[in-house]
């Protein structure tokens, strides 16, 4: 279709492929190009070419959004995003600590935000968790609140029917001093819940005094099996993590991310107390993978009209 | 404050009023006149010098917005409006088939966007219901489905302990033969169900057929009383309204509205039929009131910031 919007997809993996089975089925979209280091990924999408870079990508074509599922982290985003921007592309990006990298990275975000403003385009970060569930919806719902005081988010989980590398990731089958360990080693359990917790004073137009997150292992207190693994009584069944947002000697902002192999009810709830006070309840929960790879593609249109920069979901409907 | 936003309110009924009191207490806003055709409303606002029409209120002051409560009808609501964009004023209403008068009223909203965008500024209307339970929120919910097969909203509520302009308003303590001669003379019940189903079809990216509206009394099973009146068995114990909106022979898009005294339980509940499903449940409900003047002053920021002409709530997050 010639008014279609030409996309191009760096990073493969699991979010990746879900990105790119959403983008395959709507006429509005078309992909002009596939980037993975690993050439391997080949495999996984027969029909299509797969880049070792974007130069390689758009040598012969060109692209008006990228959308980068590469990395967690702003260190390894950062240049990528800049050789983007560089190129006159938009950036969707799913980079949970560029939800919100102001407070967390502010040297790198201010490069990132100039670089896109000099070339005329916004950058945007978003996702399921970080980006919408934690953050952007409680903004959004707060604003039929008159007045604000806390917000608690509590996304409760049961691992058991997710796929094998979530389960790995939260630390399932693990015994108690593996599960330290890991945690010690960083890069664990759910990324992201500082952004949330910035993110969402950024929507209320608060400024926190303090950010922290606390991560514990949740003990199977029977056997447990999944298609994947078998968990003993006694080892970790999942994670327990808590981010918390200050303001004086008051935690404004609750955070509570739980996500357990036999976890008994999955659902998300999200508390506003404040005039009226405001309680959204998901009995379920919204499901991780799909969800993401959802608000990556809606977010598209999204980063094509909000004004250049490098941009948070906040920036949709500011605080006064 | 030098930096805070300009604000004159036109009409000063009981949304007027909430707002009022919303604006006073935020330091970004200052109130720099205030209008309604009714000077006895001075009684409500001492302090407050009341003017008849705008060109007094702004005849020795000037405002960037003008937040316009006084009517739920495009009729009398777009001769107001084009003389506030002449003015140079952005403006935010609450008036119900403003929330979404492309369909409905096309005439007058083709007027309104191109004086809106000769002048260079914004025009939105929104509130709580029509403007962000039944559409706006069920839109946000939606980004992050990979496909909407469906929507239902039901909004129930117990009026018991509502206002008695609000009792009134459902019919309750009429008798069935006068609540059907209510339902004829027009202007009766929840206004804004079929602007809802239109922003929501907008913001899905939907083009409907065909919308439909219906509006039964409930009645009352036993003797009910309020502060305000006394409901005999066999008596309209308040509204229960139903619309859709159909693309093709499918019934896509289902709000109901339920208010009456006695009602067992107040909840708001939004379903998204799809994948993945979603619901969200927001027990006890969201207050309307509050919650309306609330939503109207956190649109003062937005609509500074939407591009000029006439704006719905769906342009916060465009379909592709």
């Amino acid at each position: 279709m010639g008014n279609s919007i030409r996309v191009v997809q760096l990073g493969l993996g699991y979010i990746g492929l879900a990105v790119h089975e959403i983008l395959k089925e709507r006429p509005a979209f078309e992909i002009v190009g596939l980037v993975d280091t690993d050439p391997a990924k080949a495999g996984d999408l027969p029909g299509y070419r797969i880049s070792a870079g974007v130069g390689e990508a758009l040598a012969e074509t060109s692209a008006q959004v990228a959308v980068v599922t590469t990395t967690s982290r702003m260190e390894s985003i950062t240049p990528q995003v800049l050789d983007l921007v560089s190129r006159g592309l938009s950036v969707v990006s799913t980079c949970e600590e560029l939800v919100y990298p102001w407070d967390s990275h502010p040297q790198q975000a201010a490069k990132i935000d100039a670089a896109a403003r000099e070339s005329g385009v916004a950058v945007l970060s978003t996702g399921v968790n970080p980006g919408f569930l934690m953050d952007f919806l409680p903004v959004v719902i707060s604003r039929v609140a008159r007045r604000v005081d806390s917000v608690l988010v509590e996304r409760y989980q049961d691992a058991a029917p997710r796929r094998e590398a979530f389960q790995r990731k939260i630390g399932a089958g693990l015994t108690v001093e593996q599960f330290q360990a890991r945690v010690a080693g960083g890069n664990f359990g759910h990324a992201g819940l500082t952004a949330s917790i910035q993110l969402l004073a950024a929507g209320l137009g608060w400024r926190l005094d303090k950010t922290a997150e606390s991560i514990e292992p949740v003990i199977a207190d029977r056997a447990l099996k999944t298609d994947y693994l078998a968990i003993e009584p006694g080892q970790v069944a999942g994670v327990y993590q808590v981010g918390t947002g200050t303001m004086g000697d008051r935690d404004v902002i609750r955070l509570v991310f739980r996500a357990a192999v036999g976890e008994p009810k999955s659902y998300d709830r999200i508390h506003l107390e404040g005039d009226p006070p405001l309680e959204s309840i998901f009995n379920g929960g919204v499901a991780g993978d799909v969800a993401t790879g959802a608000i990556t593609v809606n977010a598209i249109p999204l980063v094509l009209r909000l004004p250049p920069g490098l941009r948070t979901m906040a920036d949709l409907w500011p605080a006064f």
